[in-house]
């Protein structure tokens, strides 16, 4: 296997992929992203979607990340344990075919609570590697599901996941706050000023029904419903994150639009956060890992 | 307008409308319920839809409390503010016709914070006109939008929703959870166990996407998710409520089978609730309104 030469890395979640033409150091001459998540494709068709890959970037050597080795995806990748660390994943890479590697996911337990992320790992340690992120720093990774970890010694010590992403989309989706929903988050003075209050209170979920009763009463306008509710999610995910308290620095890592909403919320304690574009902390993180590998 | 003779109730949900035939002591001699809730009929097809309850109780004056009265229902009845005795209904009842009078819902605000009930209110001061409920006492109403209220001299003083209900629908329909939490919910081990911990911890969110994980790292059985889940909702349904130091009896007053979870969660802190049915205490309720107003 020649991963010297360039190796596609693959970003493959459950709705949409990402697939990355690298060569050993990590720079990207090619690119792609659809919508073919592991949710629309079934095990037998890997083989062809992989196939379709290396039609659009090249004949090479696959690294594979996210939900396509969960127990949905092409072939399960079982959970490292913390502490996991780069040399813990390249350990229990699991080969779904001869060119194809699959990076495990990471696991917590204690105290008979269990948690597990597969994806995030990448990112949060592709940041250590690329010197971006302190290997003793607490990390919050923003998402459906967000994590927060503590790293130290450039190891994935322990983590959380807070489920915020998933529970401003079914309060958008699905709920009686629907309607009122609809409008644009912004980094504003009510989404701050929810966040802060949420920082100091707890908020959910006694303070989601007043989202709509607020504005029936008068007592705040219906274009400020999205901003508030998600400053209120968000704000106590903060509080969650940040109830131990911590010495090392704080680094957002994720989509941009929402690594500014979680340091909007944290400007709101005593601390300030440094945001990561989570794209270029995965690329830092797979060409690590094929480093590790030759 | 001769409400002595006999009078129709009707409680008309969102989704469900519930009618009785009731004489002037409230004693009820037919009923029936259907699935025509507010959502389904439109403004203009209200007199259809109430002549339809008089072709099947009879010809008699009709009081209607719930959504009927909302800005989606067929005339608004706006909120009586707390505090809201059954004096304070009566004089703000909306007539949507001549023989048709629409009970209002009511409304707290502090610190710039609204709440709103509609349709729960006829069920509480039910409760105390029926001599069911001490005049000041804490009573919680479980459903879709659970309500927390202070009772004192006999009226709504204040209160509180949490949208537990609703959040396990959201949870149970549309998210990563919904396959776990198909099971039934029961007052078993899981049950009280999880709403003991929520109830000395900040289990929401923090703790929901835990139940997925322990499901996969075996920590926990699929089978009891459910029970879990709803524990940990529930459990810090009761926190919240219970936050502040009450020395008044505590009642619920809801659907069996939602009233017996509450009162089990209740029982995992040093208090006890009674339960009481909400069907009896919304006929104790309305009768005394109807009383009133003659």
């Amino acid at each position: 296997m020649r991963w010297a030469e360039g190796f596609i890395a693959v970003d493959w979640g459950t709705t949409n992929r990402r697939a990355y033409l690298l060569d050993s150091s990590g720079h990207c001459s090619n690119e792609f992203e659809d919508s073919k998540g592991v949710l629309s494709v079934s095990t037998s068709e890997f083989p062809a979607a992989v196939a379709e890959i290396r039609g659009k970037l090249g004949d090479r050597p696959m690294l594979l990340a996210g939900m396509v080795g969960s127990n949905r995806g092409w072939k399960e990748a079982p959970y490292v344990p913390c502490p996991a660390g780069i040399d813990d994943l390249v350990a229990k890479l699991v080969w779904a075919d001869k060119r194809e590697a699959i990076v495990p996911g990471v696991s917590y337990i204690a105290d008979g609570r269990g948690d597990v992320m597969r994806g995030e790992e990448v990112q949060l340690l592709g940041a250590v590697a690329a010197g971006l992120v302190d290997p003793d720093a607490v990390v919050c990774h923003p998402g459906t599901h967000n994590k927060w970890a503590e790293l130290r010694g450039g190891r994935i010590h322990k983590f959380q996941t807070i489920m915020t992403g998933e529970l401003f989309s079914l309060l958008k989706d699905h709920s009686i706050l629907s309607d009122l929903l609809i409008g644009e988050v912004g980094v504003n003075d009510t989404f701050c000023a929810a966040a802060r209050y949420a920082i100091n209170n707890e908020a959910i979920p006694a303070d989601l029904f007043s989202v709509r009763a607020n504005v029936i009463l008068g007592e705040a306008k219906k274009e400020d419903a999205a901003s508030y509710t998600s400053g209120l999610l968000i704000g106590t995910d903060v509080r969650i994150g940040l109830a131990t308290p911590i010495a090392a620095d704080i680094v957002v890592i994720g989509r941009p639009e929402l690594t500014k909403l979680y340091a909007a919320a944290i400007a709101q304690t005593d601390r300030t956060a440094v945001e990561l574009d989570g794209e270029k902390c995965f690329l830092a993180g797979i060409t690590e890992i094929a480093k590790r590998m030759n």
